[in-house]
């Protein structure tokens, strides 16, 4: 049994904009050399996700609108108001309702993920950052 | 320490439909032959979530009402208009941000879930289909 | 590779009160002398949850504004039409969606959490309780 942590980076530009980051998950994976385990994926910050999702444009599209209906940014959310300069409030709420990881098992070798399913970082925040990410592998 | 892959599926009917997979789980878990550590169940589809609910009845029916109330089936999802056929695209928006895994810990070889906490499927697509679950165990 | 089961308990009043725990889950890492792998806090009840915020006083304000909004308490909830003397309907829908736990991985013996994350429980009930979590510490 092992461990092994990947950190990597995505640039991003907010606005519940989303990245495909599947590839660089297996690829941590592949080279771990383990067999059997689970990996987590968790994002370092409070106002992006990671989800798992059929990443197509219409479904990129659906998230974003089903965000702005859900939790729409306004000036009136406390977080806002009490701290100058802020207009991320709903970044926010969005970030910790749909979580900073994910955990996906795997077995020979592979991600067992579904034909279609995809892991992606999303992005709530209202200015580009570059985000901080860590691919977590334990198993045997 | 060591990592047990016990895959399993469900006939599902859709329709934010409920379906109780504490047993199978625990008999997994059993099976294992582990003291403690962790379970990570999952399901290998975008269109269906692991939950930890109350199993009653009212429940059940909560949650359905809840979610035609928060993300409507709507042909205007851009899922349904950019992809010929589909109807779905509420149910992929409601997979992804429920999640497709739920993690318990066990210790002296049972799952430390709370008295009220059943571990369920809840598939949101709009056809049967049978899903297909990992139960993944890692512990000592 | 080794597993540490730390359980602990906090006093809450419910209303979507937050409580800060981060604390207590880096003492228990510490206490584990581990040096990498996966934390795992894991709440034993159906109508509180765990979640990863930026714990300030406009952020507490606001998700009880959402949660109020999204999920409001209503009388009409089936759980509580069908089962005598029950009001918690809202309680449940929202700790199931928002989910019973977290999982951080940790490095070097120290969480990897980004510089604004915190650790909190979050109580969805209707009366004080005292809530039982679990703080499952797998790695090496």
């Amino acid at each position: 049994m092992a461990v092994r942590t990947v950190p990597f980076q995505v640039s991003m530009r907010g606005g519940t904009q989303i990245e495909n980051v599947t590839k660089p998950v297996q690829d941590a994976l592949s080279g771990a050399g383990l067999t059997g385990g689970i990996v987590t994926v968790f994002v370092k910050h409070t106002t992006a996700s990671m989800m798992i999702i059929e990443d197509e444009p219409g479904i990129r599209a659906d998230t974003k609108t089903f965000w702005d209906r859900t939790v729409p940014a306004d000036p009136a959310w406390e977080h806002n108001r009490r701290n100058a300069g802020e207009d991320n409030g709903h970044s926010h709420l969005r970030g910790q309702l749909q979580g900073p990881s994910v955990t996906i098992p795997f077995a020979q070798g592979a991600l067992v993920l579904g034909i279609w399913q995809q892991i992606v970082l999303v992005d709530f925040d209202t200015r580009p950052r570059t985000r901080e990410l860590i691919i977590q592998i334990m198993g045997e």
